[in-house]
C-alpha cells in the first residue's frame, strides 16, 4: 500500500524536502527502525541528519520524559531556573567538562543549531570588534542570516535574497587534493596585509563536514588551524552540531586532534531524544554578553534538559559508547572499502570518522542519489550530501546493533550493484555479499 | 528558603536574563501557577512571553503527548511525513483556513519564531527580487541575522557585531503621538523616488508590539498599511508570533482589521504546550521556494504537532475562547485604568488588546520594573517591556480563571502602591483595593 | 545650422545626459555666455551645475593659468609640495580661516566632489568607530560607492548594482510641509534606543539642496541639527560643494546659521576656472588619518591651486561679492515671485538663497522641463532639479551682470508663458514682461 | 637651502603622503626633471605614479593648451558637446579603436581613476544582476567606496570605517610562487557550487599590479582568466589605469595577451599632461546605462581632451613609442638584473614589463625604502610599492632619454650600495658603476 501524500502536496510549501526522497507516512519509530503507515519497516541510516545518535525513542529517555510530564515539571520556562536545567548543568560539569579539563560557560540559545551558530558568531565579533569571519568551502552552519553567511552551498545562499557578507571562504582540508596544504594558503593570506582578507574575528569550522560531503579534516590540519588562530588573534569556533555528541567516537569531535576551541556549538543529538536543544560553550574570559542580549522563546527547553541529562548519564559516564562507535565505524568503513574495490569501474571513494562515513564517486556523481532511492525501496533510509549530492552519507545511530549495521550495508551493496547495472557502468563483480562477512 | 542558584551563576553565560528577575528554581507548573523548589506558588502573568496561552502543562494536551510517546510515534523526522504531521495539516485546513476563507501553504521552519521570520523575509525578497524591507520602530522579530536586522531595539542590535542592513525603519502607529498619522509619512517616502528609501520587497509588522511596549496598531492604520503594500507592490508580512494564537481574541490578531497578509509567521503558543514549533503561512502564488532551500534539523517537531492539533481541536472549533479572551481583556483593562485614575501622580497609561495589556509611565519609567520586582515577592510573575522597560506587560494565560486574574491584579495594585510610596511619588490614593471589586 | 552630433551618438555611452538637453556643440565660453559652432550665443544660468561661480574663462584667472603653464610650473605632483600649493594654503589661511576664526586642517582628495565626500565619511566613521551615518531625503553627494549611499535619488541608487547600506535617511527641513518640524522627528529617533536607528557616526547635510530641488534649510533647523549632533555625539558634515564658494552670499553657506561644522567638503567653484579640485576641511582634533590612507592620482591639482588662489584674492578679500550676490539673489527672487503671482494657475513656488533659486510647480511638475527646453531655443541654458525634475533651477554666475540676469529672466518668463499656453494651463496674465522692470 | 614646509605641516591633514618622502617644494617641471625652490634638479622615475608617460609639461601639448585657453574654448562643460570633446572622440576612433578592431562605447566619468572603476563595476553588476565581483590579492583600484572594496591593501581598507563587501579576493598570478597555477584554483572555486563564492558579475584585474608591487601576470594566465570569464558568464574588466597608455609598450597593456576585455578603465596618462581625466570603454552590447545615472561635475574635462587628443596624434599614430618603450624597458631590466647579480646578499629580484620595473627583496624588505630615500638625496625621485613597500618601483616617463635613464640607474645602484653597507648586509661587489655601461 502506497501512502497517500495528497494533503502534504496540497498544503505544504514547495520547500519541503525529505518527503520527496522518502515518500511515505511514518507512524512509528524505535531504535534504528522506522515503520510506515503500511507497517513496512525501514532501517534508519539517516538518524535525523545526525540528531538521533541514541536511536529513535530510546526507552531510557522515554521513561524520564513521561515521568517529567506526569509530575508537571516545568516544560516552558524561557531561561528561568528549573530543576531540570539545574540537573543538566550539574551533569555537564561532572561528565563533560571536568573529566576533560575544559573550562567553559554555557549559553542556551534558541533550540536550533543555527541559533547556536548565530550566538557564537556574535560573541566572537563582539570580543574582537571585527566583522569578518573565516569559513570553509563546503561548510554548513545553518540557514538563518548570520549562519547562512558562513554556509558555502549556493542552494542555501541563493535563497537569502540579500548579499551575504563579512565572511571569507577558505579551502577546507583536501579541497585541492591531498597534495595541497590549504593551511599554508591561509597562513599566506593572513600574514600578507594586502591579500584583501580583512583580519577575521574568528574561524568557524567543522572537524568533519557532514552536509558538505563527509569531508574529514586531519588532526594535523586542525592543529595548524588552531595555531594560526592564536598567531593572528582570531577565535576558533568548532561547530560540533553534526559530528559532536559522540558521532566520531569521543563526545567532542575535536578531542582526537588535541585542540581546545574558544567557542563550541552543540545541538542535534544533544537532547538525545530528537528534542530541539542547542548549546554554546564559551571560554569564560570571552563571555562578554550583556544580560538578555541574545534572547529566544524556546531557549532552555526543559524536556530536552531531562533527556539530555539522561543521555549523558547513560552513555557518557564511561568510554564504552565511544569505543564501540570507533569499532563500528571501522566495521562500516571496511565494508565500504570492500565495495569500492569490488566495483572499480564506479570510481568509489570512502571517507569518514567513527559513524559518519561517506561513499562517493566523482566520476559518477549520480550514483549516490540512485543508491539512496534504490535502498529506500529495499527498506533502508539513507541520504546523500555534498555539493552535487554525490556522496552517500551513512549516519546510523551509535546504538545500532551490529546486525542492523550489516543489514543496512547489505542493502547498500545490493542497491549499488543494481544501480551500476542500470547505469551501464562496466564493473567486475568479485563476489556478491561483500568482503566483510 | 531561598533557592540556591550557585551553579547557574557559575556555569551559565552572562547572557542569562529572566533568572535575574525571578531568582528561584521552579520545579512544577500547572495552569497559571508556577511552584518553586520551596513550594512557594506564583501566579503567572508572563506565560513564557506569550507561549503558554493555554496555561502550563494543559492536561488535555499532556495526555495526548504521553500517549504519543508511549506509542513510539515518530518524535524526530525532519520534514518527512508522519501521522502526527498529517493530522496537524488536516486540522489547520479544517479549523483555521477554511472557516476564514484563507488560502495559504504551510512552511515548517526551524522551531523558533526567529527562524520563521527568516524564512518569511527570504521568500519575500526572492519573490520581489529586492533587498530592502520595511520594519517598524519598537518592532521585535528575533535575534538571528535576518530577523535581528528588522528588530529595532539597540540592546539586541548592538550585539550583532556586524552592521545590519537592507531594512528601513518606519514609525509605528502612534510613534509621534496620537496626532501624527505615520502612514502618511510612509506614503510620502514611498511615492517620492528621492526619499532615499529603496523600494522594499516587503513590510513586516506586528499588530500589537509585545516586546516593544504593548503598542497597539489601530485597524485603520493596518488597513492603510495593507493598501500601501498593494499600491507599491510590496508584500505584507504579519509577524503574529506573540499576539497570534488567540492572544487578542481571534486566532489571528489581524482578523479584526479585515486584512489578509501575504505571509504570516506563527510560533510561541502554536504548539500549545510550550513545545518549540514555528510555521510560515504563504499565499500559494508566492511559494517559489526551491525544495530544501530553507532547511533545519528540528523543523516539523512531531510532539508539537500532537499538542498543536489538540489545541486547535480543543479551543478553536468554536468562538468560546475568543469571546472569553475579549471579555477577560476588558476586565483587565478596566482594572488597570482604575489604577491609573487612582494614582494620578504616577502618570500611568493603559493600552492593549485582548489579554495583552500594558501599564506604563513615561514620567516615571522605573516604576514598571519596580512593580515587577515587588510583585514577584508577592507571588506574581510579570515582566516589563518597551525600549526602557517602562511598560508592565500583562500576558496571563487565556485560560486563567477570573479569580486568578483578580488575584494577580490585586498584587499589581498592591505592588504599585508600595513602589509609589518608596519612590516618593506624591499620590492621592482614592481607595485601597481597586475599583474593580 | 544644427550641430552634427553623430559622433557623440555613435561613440558615447547611453549614460550621457546634458548633451540631450542642450544638443549643440559649444566652441567658446566667456563670462555668462556660451557660443555654439554656429555662433549662436546662450546666456548661461546653469554654470556647470554651480562650478562656474565666477563665470566661464574668467580673464583674471586665465592669465595666471597661462603664466603658470609658460613657466613650466608643476602641473601634476600628487601630494608633493609645490609653490602653487603653498600659495593656496597661505591664501586659505589668510582669507578664509583666520577672518572667520575657523580652525581646520585641509585634506586634498581626488579632484571630484564625490571623492571629498568619501573622505569626509571615512574620517568621521573612523573617529567615532561607528558605521551608520544620517543623510537627508533629496540629498545629493555623489555617485561613487560611499557617497552614493548617502544620496537619496533612486535614479542614482538603482544603478549601484549592490545594496547601499550604513545610512539612515531622515526628512529634510520642510519635507512634510512647513508645519512639521523634522528635527523633532530626528530627536525622537535618536533618544529612543528602540527606534531601529543605529547611533550614527555623523550627519551629512547640504544647507540648500541643489540637485534635490533647491530645498532651503532654515537657520533655526540647522542650529537644531548642530545641537543634536553635539547632544548625541555625532559629527556634523556640511557638504558645501554646490552652494559653498559664495553661491548663497557668504563664502560658506552655513555662516548665516552661525554653526561650525566638524567637517566641510568643497569642490565645484573652488578652483574658480572649472578645473577639477576638491577639499575637505577637518577640525584638527578629528584629523586621525594615517599618512597616505586616502590616496588619489589627481589630488592636489596644481593648475587648480593657481586659479583657486587667484579667485580667493580677487573675490574674497572683502565683502563686495558676497553683498552683490545677496542683492542679485533678491532681484532674481522677486522677479520669480512676480511670475508666480502673474500665472496663478501654474501653481508656481519660488525658493532659494542668494543666487541659487528655484521655480517649481507641484501641480504641474512637467512645466519646469518644458521651460528649460523652450528657454534653450530662446538662447538660455537652464536646468531642472528635484526628484521629478519639477524645479527650474537658476544658477547664474555670481559675476553675471544685472543686464544678463534680466535678459535671462525675460527668457524664462517668455518660455513660461509659451509653455502654459501649449499645456493648456488656464492662466490670467496680468501684464507681460514681469513686475520687476 | 632646505625647503620650508611649515605651512604644510600646520595646515595639511595627516593624510598627506609623498611630501614626507620628498620633503622639498617643487617649483618647476620639464620632461623628466623636477626642480625645487633651491634650484636643485631631480630626475623623475616616479612620473606622478604613472600619470606622466610623456614627461612633465610636454611642450607639444603645452602649446595646444595655451592656444585653447587663449581662444576661450569651453573649459568646463559637464557632458555637453564641445569642439574639444568632438576632436577627442574622432581621434580615439581613428587611432585607438579602428586599428585594433575594437568596438567600444566611451563613458567619461568623473576625472579620477577610482570613478572610472566605480562606473565599470556598476555597469557590470547591472548587466549581470549579481552583486559579487572577483578581485585579486595585491590589486589596487582606488579608494572610493566601490573601488576600495576591490582594493586589497589593508592600509586603505581599514580607513573605510565600514565593512567592504560583495567582493571575493582570488590569488593573483604567482601569489603562491611560480609553481602554483592560481587560475586552476579559481576554476575549482567557480565550478564548485558549494565553494562559498557567490557567482560574480565580473572580474577586475590589472595586467601588471603597479601599486601591489610590480606583479606581472603572464599572457597564459590572462588568457585563462578571459576563458573562465566566458565559461562562467562573468564580465572581464581590465583596469588599465596605471599600465595602459603605453606603459608596457603597446597602448593597452592587454594587447600582448591577445584578449579583449568587456570593459576597460583608463585614466592617469590618458590626458598626457597630468590633467585629471578618466574613461571607461564598454562593449556596446553592455551599455545599458540610463541617461545621467552616473554623473559627475568634472566628467568631460575639456582641457584634458585637448592634450589627450594631442598625445594620441603625437605618439600613437605609429609604433615608434611602443617599440622604443619596449627597448628602454629591456635596457632598464638588464641593468637591474645586473645589480641583483652584483649584490647577491641582498636577495634582489627584478620584475616588470616595458617601463614599469621593480626591484625587490623579500629577505630585506626595508632596502627598497632606504634606496628611495638615499636616491632622493642623490637627485632621483623614485617610489616603493608592494604590501610592505618592499619593491622599488621604476616608472620613468616613456620619453625619458637613454642618458637620463642611465643617470637614474646609476643613482639607484649607488644608493643600493650605500644602503647595503649601512644595513650591514654582507655583499660582494663585483664592479662599481654597473654592468650596463
Amino acid at each position: 500500500m502506497k501512502s497517500d501524500l495528497t494533503i502534504f502536496d496540497r498544503m505544504e510549501s514547495e520547500v519541503r524536502g525529505y518527503i520527496r526522497s522518502f515518500p511515505v507516512v511514518f507512524k512509528r519509530a524505535q531504535g534504528s527502525v522506522l515503520t510506515d503507515e503500511a507497517d513496512k519497516e525501514y532501517i534508519d541510516f539517516f538518524s535525523g541528519a545526525g540528531t538521533l545518535n541514541y536511536g529513535h525513542n530510546n526507552p531510557v529517555f522515554k521513561q524520564s520524559l513521561i515521568d517529567y510530564l506526569n509530575s508537571d515539571g516545568v516544560v516552558h520556562g524561557l531561561d528561568m531556573a528549573t530543576t531540570a536545567k539545574k540537573a543538566f548543568l550539574e551533569t555537564v560539569d561532572e561528565l563533560l567538562l571536568k573529566p576533560r579539563n575544559m573550562e567553559y560557560v554555557l549559553q542556551f540559545t534558541g533550540p536550533t543549531g543555527t541559533n547556536a551558530v548565530e550566538a557564537a558568531l556574535k560573541v566572537a565579533r563582539q570580543v574582537k570588534q571585527r566583522q569578518n569571519v573565516i569559513a570553509f568551502t563546503h561548510g554548513f552552519h545553518g540557514v538563518s542570516g548570520g549562519s547562512l553567511a558562513v554556509t558555502a552551498n549556493s542552494k542555501f545562499r541563493d535563497a537569502a535574497g540579500v548579499a551575504l557578507s563579512n565572511v571569507t571562504f577558505v579551502p577546507y582540508d583536501g579541497y585541492f587534493g591531498a597534495d595541497v596544504d590549504t593551511m599554508t594558503w591561509l597562513e599566506r593570506m593572513l600574514e600578507d596585509n594586502s591579500s584583501g582578507m580583512d583580519l577575521p574575528a574568528a574561524v568557524i569550522v567543522e572537524t568533519v563536514q557532514g552536509e558538505g560531503g563527509v569531508n574529514v579534516a586531519s588532526n594535523r590540519w586542525l592543529k595548524k588551524l588552531a595555531a594560526l588562530c592564536r598567531q593572528f588573534d582570531m577565535l576558533l569556533i568548532v561547530d560540533d552540531i553534526q559530528v559532536g555528541c559522540g558521532r566520531t567516537g569521543n563526545f567532542f569531535s575535536f578531542e582526537e586532534a588535541g585542540i581546545q576551541p574558544d567557542i563550541i556549538t552543540l545541538s542535534k543529538s544533544l537532547s538525545g531524544y530528537g528534542l530541539p536543544m542547542s548549546l554554546v560553550l564559551i571560554r569564560p574570559e570571552l563571555d562578554i554578553w550583556q544580560p538578555g542580549a541574545h534572547s529566544g522563546t524556546f531557549r532552555g527547553n526543559n524536556m530536552a534538559f531531562v533527556t539530555a541529562t539522561q543521555a549523558l548519564r547513560t552513555y557518557w559516564a564511561d568510554d564504552q559508547l565511544a569505543n564501540d562507535t570507533k569499532r563500528k565505524g571501522e566495521l562500516v568503513s571496511q565494508r565500504l572499502q570492500a565495495m569500492a574495490r569490488n566495483y572499480p569501474a564506479a570510481g568509489l571513494r570512502v571517507r569518514g570518522r567513527g559513524l559518519i562515513q561517506g561513499l562517493s564517486s566523482t566520476s559518477h556523481p549520480q550514483v549516490a542519489g540512485l543508491i539512496s532511492a534504490k535502498a529506500f525501496e529495499h527498506g533502508l533510509i539513507i541520504e546523500t550530501s555534498g555539493a552535487r549530492d554525490e556522496v552517500l552519507k551513512l549516519l546510523p545511530a551509535l546504538t545500532t546493533t551490529d546486525e542492523q549495521l550489516l543489514q543496512g550495508l547489505d542493502i547498500i551493496e545490493r542497491s549499488l550493484e543494481e544501480v551500476l547495472i542500470e547505469e551501464g557502468i562496466k564493473t567486475r563483480i568479485l563476489k556478491f555479499g561483500g568482503a566483510g562477512r
